[in-house]
């Protein structure tokens, strides 16, 4: 894993071939050349989330665009965790944290939640995936998540696939640990996890969630969590006990 | 677990004995009265990270103090995890963050490390120990975290005690993942947490934290982490699979 390090590594609709060429849109060539100071000759990095990630080389900058040709395959695409997280809007900025940190930790689809004690009144999912792009092109993840428009949490439980295990992070549960939980579950490759508003779920919302089949309920330790730092230690947890941090010894 | 919540939650450095009288600051009494609207007769939670938790009732309330009687034991003071956080402070909102962070996580200690690439110009230990009180009011610790000033690499692997396993975040280390690591490690009591700054540690420093006797090295997965979220991501590994998340079901 000790690839070289390229400064610039941006996410493009386009297809990526080798020998062929790209375009950079208006604000990418800004990005490029003005913030980046990168010149015509330089290299930089290119993905679609289909197609791998590609070296590629500035040959035209202009004010309105830029053309890069790609010349080489650095990773190949590969099968990534299919991990949805649910979470409550609350604040404009855990919301933006949250949007970053679950991008850095790989999951693949990011749907707001509307429960009796969320704020969601300026959720704008469009202003939010583009800092999943942000997130994504910084943590060199090969995709990006895909953030859907704010549902209910009635309607989020309905739409879960019978074969999605739910994993609900419960303030002041005092069941079982999260390793425990996690760890015990077999046969599962499609999760989710389900983080509630600060000032947590109703006793009833709760009582919904658990009475889920596809519920996993467990404690994320003894001390009380900002909703931003239990999406991080859940997430951090499927991944490491489930998911795609398991795979660096095999 | 279910403990009724209060609203306002202060800590404090006098001693809490049952049916005395503490006073708080300026700053308190105004937090009290001005921000939560708290009038005589209502109650708060103290803490002073010695006697446990207190429930109080507010007796006077004036410009630059107010008078806390004091009449019930929430929770006993109990024993903590013993866990260091070293990290290296680069942008000042991201050392906020982690401060932040570290302490709902249940460090004990935590000292900025001076590298060959972190900028530290404007990190104050005061400040940041202020930030450290009100996470942990917020978190409903029984303590809060002591902030060191910032120590070179160098002297902080020196100063290691010999029973202390440091844990040792490396970005892009094909080696070991978290779990096995953590998972492994048997009758240590002692823990220090290492998360280098953004653009990591060079060679050598990589060289010199691996070459201690007490270290650890894991990976935190495929993606490149900030380091905010590196620093939750090992925290919640630690506590989850060594310290105090575990307790739920014992």
């Amino acid at each position: 894993m000790a690839q070289k390090q390229y400064s610039v590594r941006l996410f493009i609709d386009a297809d990526l071939i080798n020998d062929s060429g790209v375009v950079l849109d208006r604000a990418q060539a800004h990005y490029v050349s003005t913030v980046m100071r990168k010149q015509v000759g330089e290299t930089l990095v290119l993905f679609n989330g289909r197609d791998g990630e590609w070296l590629g080389h500035l040959q035209e900058i202009k004010k309105n665009h830029a053309l890069v040709h790609i010349t080489e395959l650095l990773r190949p695409q590969v099968e990534e965790a299919d991990i949805q997280l649910f979470f409550a809007p609350v604040k404009k900025i855990q919301t933006s944290l949250i949007i970053q940190k679950a991008t850095e930790l790989g999951v693949k689809e990011i749907i707001p939640v509307q429960t009796i004690r969320t704020n969601a009144d300026r959720m704008k999912a469009e202003k939010l995936q583009l800092q999943a792009i942000e997130a994504a092109e910084q943590s060199e993840r090969l995709t990006v998540p895909i953030i859907q428009e704010i549902q209910k949490l009635d309607q989020v439980l309905k739409n879960l696939e019978d074969d999605r295990a739910l994993v609900f992070c419960h303030e002041r549960y005092d069941g079982k640990d999260a390793v425990s939980v996690l760890g015990s579950v077999k046969g599962i490759t499609k999760w989710a996890v389900l983080v509630g508003p600060e000032g947590g779920f109703t006793d009833e919302e709760r009582k919904r969630i658990m009475s889920c089949d596809q519920a996993h309920t467990l404690s994320l330790g003894p001390r009380i969590l900002r909703a931003e730092t239990a999406v991080i230690a859940a997430l951090t947890l499927l991944q490491a006990l489930q998911g795609d941090w398991r795979s660096a010894i095999n």
